[in-house]
């Protein structure tokens, strides 16, 4: 991977996306002790930075491959992402979801143009699922995190943010699939000056924080955490790349992630999910090692259920 | 009034507020039927469009005036909001609370600098503090709507969203006092193509429509709404200029509220008031009358309090 990597891939999903917007707030800085930059990914299309990787995944794919059609498994942000990317580019996108998933999270693909395949809430169920798909209709299997053109694609957030502040000595990401830090990380180390790559994880599901101590990827015993899009782990596409690239992981509590999603929707006035709140969560745990420093911070996504809120 | 008493406020005022964004949504367009363009005031200093006019009749006194401070009686965004301008230009504020206002409110205007006055919660313990003020300190009382010079600030918001969106052809804003849909008027008139501003309001509240009908300005017998910034009444300095300007005004149920309340947070993803939601509400219940239109909202804040949400 290099920088014209990146740099193509900005080109080629440009059509397909937002330049979302980049927020300040006077008291999160006095908060925080720090500069911050929030690059607003929850303005995204589809209310999250995964259409970013979608839109990209999507394009690289042959003609013959397009017209078969693309397959996924997620019931979260990916699901969305793929259907409202595929529908940009007349693409079929069957979407992988467990027969428990929320209405409300089928009803959004639905919205969007994808064709619901259900299976049961198991792994080897769901994984059968997207074999069957990929067997049947010979539709192509897109990854929501492990894969290459995915963590390119979540990458151009980051050059968007240092396109707009160029001198970031930090950008906090959360990290769930590692998808997005991944991106992220390759995107710092291409455009920023010496701009280092942070990770915010909940101290429930830590499995990066473990893998990049014991140099094997990891699994999550328990999911017990408000940050349900986090619960998910590394692949071996992105792994090398955080191993590579990210500075470090800081952990944070429940409470800790709860209050951080308090400030973004009090002071900045913006609708995120607690699992963006991560990565604020994060600089505010260590916030005496970031004073003064200029820092952005990935909103990751807006898609909350409004009747299920922590406060 | 005139177009370049318009200009020159806002040239006055612009180094203590923000140009704020203005936000679009193609699934509220769906919904609607209509071309939106949210001007979001929920994003300016101190969470409001408040800001506004009370940084205008600040500037707008004499030095002498200056020197001795101002006074409001507010519990609201324009105690915020003259205690930040205040504070930005150096002069003393003196906000008259009701000693039964919530804690967050008075921490809020504390922080901004604002010195509180508690008074009991009638309207003459409260005009009778706010008189005290005016004769031991000398400080100039600011009425938080019906102030030449407060209209004319509120309807900054107007001339900015009509410099992006030239074409507009209804601007829809909420109903509280009447200072921001009189200076949102007047901004319409001076600045706009033949573009309408109606007003949202309501029926719990509905003074501003019964004064339009009956020609007085009518009081509020119950104040039973969740728009809480919208329960006072017009005065004698906006009412005849919402007379002149303001094509109708639209009355929405409790019920309307909460759902445009939650299509702004869901879609948007912007936090937003109750009170700001009722101008999307009145549009969506007549969006009939304005299919294909092109069409301005003002968001006018984003001052909520997270534990006592709707949903």
């Amino acid at each position: 991977m290099n920088k014209k990597n990146l740099i193509q891939t900005h080109e080629r999903i440009k059509p397909y996306i937002h330049n979302t917007p980049i927020l300040t707030s006077k008291l999160i800085d006095e908060i925080t002790g720090a500069n911050l930059f929030f690059k607003c990914e929850n303005f995204q299309k589809m209310g999250a930075f995964k259409m970013r990787g979608a839109a990209n995944a999507i394009i690289k794919l042959s003609d013959e491959q397009r017209s078969k059609g693309v397959v996924t498994h997620s019931s979260g942000n990916f699901a969305q992402a793929l259907s409202l990317a595929a529908k940009s580019l007349g693409v079929k996108a069957f979407i992988i979801m467990p027969s428990n998933a929320p209405q409300v999270k089928k009803d959004a693909v639905r919205g969007y143009g994808g064709i619901i395949i259900e299976c049961e809430p198991t792994l080897l169920d769901r994984e059968n699922a997207a074999k069957d798909i990929q067997v049947r209709e010979g539709a192509t299997f897109l990854h929501p995190s492990n894969d290459i053109n995915v963590i390119l694609g979540q990458g151009t957030a980051c050059i968007e943010l240092l396109e707009n502040q160029p001198k970031l000595e930090y950008i906090f990401t959360p990290v769930g699939g590692g998808g997005l830090i991944a991106g992220t990380a390759l995107a710092a180390h291409f455009f920023g000056k010496n701009c280092n790559v942070i990770g915010g994880e909940p101290f429930e599901v830590d499995d990066a924080f473990r893998s990049l101590q014991s140099g094997f990827i990891e699994s999550n015993i328990s999911s017990n955490t408000i940050a349900d899009g986090l619960k998910t782990q590394l692949g071996d596409k992105n792994f090398p790349i955080i191993q590579q690239y990210v500075e470090k992981i800081i952990r944070v509590t429940e409470q800790e992630i709860i209050d951080a999603m308090r400030i973004i929707w009090e002071r900045l006035k913006i609708v995120c999910e607690p699992s963006c709140a991560v990565a604020l969560a994060a600089l505010i745990s260590e916030k005496d090692t970031f004073k003064n420093r200029k820092i952005g911070i990935i909103i990751s996504g807006g898609n909350v259920d409004l009747n299920n809120l922590p406060f």
